[in-house]
């Protein structure tokens, strides 16, 4: 089968009749349906790279496992390469098209093909078998692959079957032939639109926590399975001048509620191992966080962009506060990216044989690189001035009694053409001044972990024990150790 | 006829027949209209507040001018005690009911009051006599004033005059009984919906620039004027769970355009004085800046609120990151509203008698309290959690199908009805995932001025001079006069 | 006996023989030591503020107590003046002489006043007369008090009581005239030279803590009391050019070590009244920090000016990077200033009659104006270069064969002799490259409580349920007691 | 001849006999004398690395243009390699070390590399061959060679040759076999104690300005070369406990007087073609603050180290706001560390053959790593408490009658000897209380270039153009190319 277009890939999804519901109706054909338009716009893209001769040669590599040239998003890493790939992709695609969505597949399936490994060496089980019998069909048909982690929790302060016992995903029932599960996973960008949904625990677990150590793969119209989605930012079409972005580029966001849904065996990648939860969650988050280090700096380019250009059509390109802005937009762009390459080559092979990145270099890249994209709307807003929440609307700008006196009063930079300025001003205020802005910034601060979780993980993974040696030492502490031998 | 009701202020309006624009279409009635519902709904608070029991006594006031009691908001304070009481109404105020917007009056009338005062012992003209008669009828009749000061501008790096010279709003001819002025003011939130608008100049100007040296009052619906607004955000009316906030406090925003507009002169304050514009706009934004550092607070006030319930109702109120965001809110309030108490009780008296908030208090406060806005978005949505703009819409809770999966897989805190924690995530959708979000963010970082505005003043205004001599002495620099006296 | 002189004042610690050690040895004699010169010219200099006539009429106050004129500093604040007034003093002092010391007085012997009312209405003890006599002879004597609170608390996660016993300051016997005390306290500037110290507890304590809740005042020769020393930074003499300031301003820092004191009745002013002393510590800290919002600022005066004077002195005053980090110089020191004027005018009277500032505010001022010492000394060596460490030595400048070639390759601004910029230079490295920049800093971070204690206190104070409720009202959560209303 | 041993190097200074003044006194000899002492001991270092098994292998490295195992220093790099073992040295070496200074050299010589080859190119001059036969003898002989590159400048706001002449370093003679240069260069850490100079203009150069486009090679004791030298900071010996690192680790830094100074023409690698001189500045500051990124993080590493091992003495390892303070350190190091990996991978070739690191990723990590070594130090004090300035010394501790009182009443965590406690109280004292830590702070602050300048370069080397492209395309903005085509 090999590479698919995007042409297949949508084709591929009419097959497919997951139990949607949006608006609080049901969608029973997501592919046309206007609020779908741009989620999967976003993950057709992802076939589309592969024919694009800008992108061609970056995202299709050789896979060893079926030894056939795969999609990059499908591929399991053995190396840098991948991931050096997926870095200049990531930047260069989200600038323009916003997210992708398909990084999740190999973020997901990196660390599973690791824990499987671990989990069958250690319970002599078989995991790691069915997983790669999964991907290699993943990859042979160039699968769509969504990841579903965050359980939807509930109070925060319970653990798992703490209270409701539904709060986390957990197996129900063990039969012969396969697992039931029931829970639901929030925060499921795009997942009506996959071919495959990887749902894995979404934090570490203790012993007694057996039925939530549960990973495995379902196809989005499994029985039992249902999305109650919040649509894409709207209005679904660009108008003339306004909403040129947000129109085009978001995702439906869901929750999927698992309602004693039937997994086959050979579809379970864990079940009960709960010793190697934290183990594959947090390979995930860190190598997804790895991937924002990448995509998120794609977004400050454009944002860049638009600052730049609105500072040139207000004529004051030169002016020294607008200048440190951009500075500091640029510096937590290089910042999240210089990340995701030392990520990429200073990294760690699994005894499985797979690659991952450096996980401290990516936690402290997204943390300095998306946390600041808050002051970067403000920025542009403070850049363009009143104007970008002030101005009245294409439809004034489109009247043409109205038309000659905006023309003139909002006139910018000498000799350019004011549509130049209120198109930028439209950009401005639909980056900023809109759901879409609100739902981006809600994707950079919690998307791959929030915050706090990448600072729990940054204390975690540097060696303090190694630095209080040194600091030890220099202030001639004897160390026990080092009394006794004398 | 003293102080008004709100609905004498709205059939007030009834009278008033503005040209007023708005999505391209002509708005002949603004007070039944939707989309200036929330407009006129804040403005027509500055009246329902005389006679609410918790603002009476405090925007009650009396005023040696007439010597009857008026409104607050046409007070001419004589001392710190008007600015004290604003202070508290606006903090109060703005918390549940974002932006009263009438605060305009008292700030742009107190500088015009000693402006005109300096120019006419200069020049022996008679504007100080032209502003007593309308502030006196202003205060008799409760007139709700704005102030319109920002020019269009056109290319920023030019000065009034060069390029197109209508860009800066100016004098085109003097005539007999009066003034014919011409050009356009943007970010004039509101002021169809007023009774009379101020126009100031929006920046110093030097000798040559003696047309732009013009201030005067017009009303709303003088011949020439036009207004080409940008809607309140919409929906314009609350849905039952969503858009509660935004749909019921936001502001009809317009360029007013002043096409070859007479003004008599006995409405016409400055004309031609370019020494007196600095004066009076510096006067205007410091004044109102002060005023900000009041009623920014109250907004962050409330999201504290938001933020505090939030934490409660997913069971995590103790957790120290989110702690330590609430920590930082409540530092940006409460410095703000420092800035503001300080502002009033260690200001100035002007040779004319009107007293004058501290102008480097209130730029710092201001700058401390507003710039952090987008942090404190952020944080709304670091506390929330991806939810925040991931979860459904209340059309699918509203289904009865899907309610119970919403009311159960949705839950937070044990005990607590599900409908509390979706309508606080709609709550933070609200604010920081919508229109509404942004067009606040703007007026923090935009209005009274934009960030570096302020900067440049607050570097204006300290005694840089003072500070360096000191430092002079300390290094036992000895100075030249110094050296001569010995 | 009324004012004293700073004579007076020396005079009176030359009759008293405390026990002292520095550097390893006894001082017989304080005030001739060169290592306690600056810092009893610093306690000096309350004394002298009195007759200088810049000040003179500031810290000059009628008592009510004693009917008498007196010295601001053991004044008990019955209103906002007293504070205004500090306001005042601290930071024009604090600019030129870096820091008073005996605000330490009234921060102390004010919540003192009130928790030993609280406690006599509550247990019909005597405590309250004792200070009323205590405070009477303070004024009548002019005396200098000064505070000790910090307790050496050893193992921070252990309570009083629990590990040494000693910790924390405890009572060990009581007995008829009066009680013994043991243990020490720690961060203790210039208490060798002091007429009394008031010694109350470091924190909040629990009921089964009866012995720790004690608090009194003793002479610093009292039997059993010992003080070890840190000296004042060296040198303790101003070099020609180096060291202008540290050789004149800074403290000696002790451990005041109690071994077994006796302390008569009448010198006790609670002991064992447990639930009072949070209050004490938190009326005194925050009193304290309200202090610190004035005397900080005056010290980043005296920064500002040395940046200015420097950039002024290397040719680039206009620089936009050096005007920013001025800018954020002064924006600390007003927010700071801002919040001890608020925190003077909107405080509180306690029941006693005493009146307090603002505790809110005056945490919130603190933490802004002294966290961010450290950037701005970082931002003095940024402004001056690198030649601010490493500049030659003032013995090269001296060296008649060297000096010529310093006059002409360390020149700066032309036309300026090139000893100005040698000068301020010096300054920078005095402040930032020196054993006093990071004391001053100390100072700052952790004097009247330490960064994290202040951001506890402004979450405690703030009324977060109010804001809660708002939010929840906003969001139309209907609350139980509505619902019972219905 | 080979690599040497640090014995070997200080052999050679031996032979050198520069013109040396500290302490406004003539030093004959560096070599034994105590405040050159740390100094020479840190550049010694670079030689031992070469012999110490942890090290060896990473800094010896085959040399193609000597065909000879050579030491990394003097290195001329032709891919990523040396860059990437460089980085691993500086982050080990400086956290327990400090700083080795002779990064300097290849930092130097390999922009140096580049710019004589396009000099060549361009104007049939021989410079090329003359740096190709210098490094030969300097990888042959193992040189030590470091850096003059800052002018002394005088009034910034003058272009070289305006004023003083003599401001920048000029050729005041071109005779026929060498040039005579005059002038000065500051901040030269360590000069005296190197084998060769390399002195290069500091800055780019316009046409006019020829007579400063001068770059050469020079011996220390060369005729006419004078060194005033600020001493290392003191003590010059560890005392028993206090100034463990700051006695061991710190540099001479000098002004280096070129008093017209005659250099052969072989030794002269530019004179004149201005047109080279920013190119050959940029170079090495670029090169050099990729350097800076993988130090800095060392010296992080071991400040990191301390704030541990002192919250763990003090018994609140867990407290959050601790961990919040040492993940941010975490995180400035690990940022800096992935620009110079990423800065290494992602560099780019020279037509001359040389690499380079990249220059943006360079510039951002320097300025990301080292602007927060003030916040380091105030977080170090943080964590430590008051005690960190206020503490006895050593003297009382050493003292036997107050030893068992401090021993009692300095108690840390339980069960720890106090001893370690007050070692780590005065480790944190000798980094952030003291003339090292001010040193220090400023050597973050302005080596390789002030923060502006770096920001200068971050936004000079991002390609805005590009995002601004991508922005006005998405703004549907037609381009007049994209208008002529139609």
């Amino acid at each position: 089968m090999g590479i698919r277009t995007k042409q297949q890939y949508l084709d591929s999804l009419r097959d497919q009749h997951p139990d949607v519901y949006m608006l609080g109706e049901k969608v029973d054909n997501i592919v046309d349906h206007p609020l779908f338009a741009s989620s999967l716009n976003h993950m057709g893209q992802t076939f589309s790279l592969a024919h694009e001769p800008e992108f061609r040669d970056l995202v299709r590599i050789h896979s060893p496992l079926i030894d056939e040239e795969i999609n990059l998003w499908s591929h399991i890493p053995q190396d840098s390469e991948p991931y050096l790939r997926k870095s200049k992709v990531l930047r260069k695609v989200s600038a323009e098209r916003v997210c992708i969505l398909r990084c999740l597949e190999p973020d997901a399936l990196t660390p599973l093909w690791a824990v499987t490994y671990d989990i069958d060496k250690k319970h002599g089980t078989q995991y790691h078998e069915h997983l790669v019998e999964f991907v290699k069909r993943a990859q042979r048909e160039d699968l769509m692959v969504s990841a579903s982690v965050m359980d939807t929790k509930g109070d925060r302060s319970l653990r798992p079957g703490e209270g409701d016992a539904d709060m986390y995903v957990r197996c129900v029932r063990r039969e012969k032939d396969g697992i039931v599960v029931r829970g639901a996973k929030a925060n499921t960008s795009g997942s009506p639109g996959v071919n495959q949904i990887l749902v894995v625990p979404g934090g570490a677990l203790k012993p007694e926590e057996k039925d939530y150590a549960v990973a495995f793969a379902i196809k989005p119209d499994t029985k039992g399975v249902k999305f109650i989605c919040r649509p894409t930012t709207r209005p679904s079409q660009p108008r003339q001048i306004e909403k040129r972005m947000s129109s085009q580029f978001s995702h439906v966001e869901s929750i999927v509620i698992l309602d004693d849904v039937f997994v086959p065996w050979s579809d379970v990648f864990m079940c009960g191992e709960t010793e190697f939860a934290g183990q594959l969650v947090s390979g995930f988050a860190c190598t997804h966080r790895a991937a924002k280090c990448s995509c998120q700096p794609g977004h400050i380019d454009f944002l860049i962009g638009v600052a730049a250009a609105m500072a040139d059509l207000n004529g004051v390109p030169k002016a020294p506060h607008i200048k440190d802005r951009i500075t500091d937009m640029i510096m937590a762009a290089e910042t999240g990216y210089s990340a995701a390459i030392r990520a990429a080559v200073d990294g760690w092979h699994h005894p499985s044989g797979v690659y991952f990145p450096n996980f401290l270099a990516a936690n402290v890249g997204k943390y300095q690189s998306c946390s600041k994209i808050s002051d970067e709307y403000a920025a542009l807003q403070d850049i363009a001035g009143g104007l970008s929440v002030t101005a009245p609307t294409e439809k004034d700008w489109l009247n043409p009694e109205l038309r000659p006196l905006l023309e003139r009063y909002l006139q910018g930079k000498q000799g350019v053409p004011t549509e130049e300025r209120f198109r930028m001003l439209k950009m401005v205020e639909d980056l900023t001044c809109s759901e879409f802005g609100g739902w981006f910034m809600g994707l950079s601060i919690n998307a791959a972990g929030s915050p706090q979780a990448e600072r729990v993980d940054v204390l975690r993974l540097y060696d303090v024990e190694r630095s209080k040696k040194m600091a030890r030492k220099m202030a001639e502490i004897v160390e026990k150790d080092d009394k006794k031998k004398k």
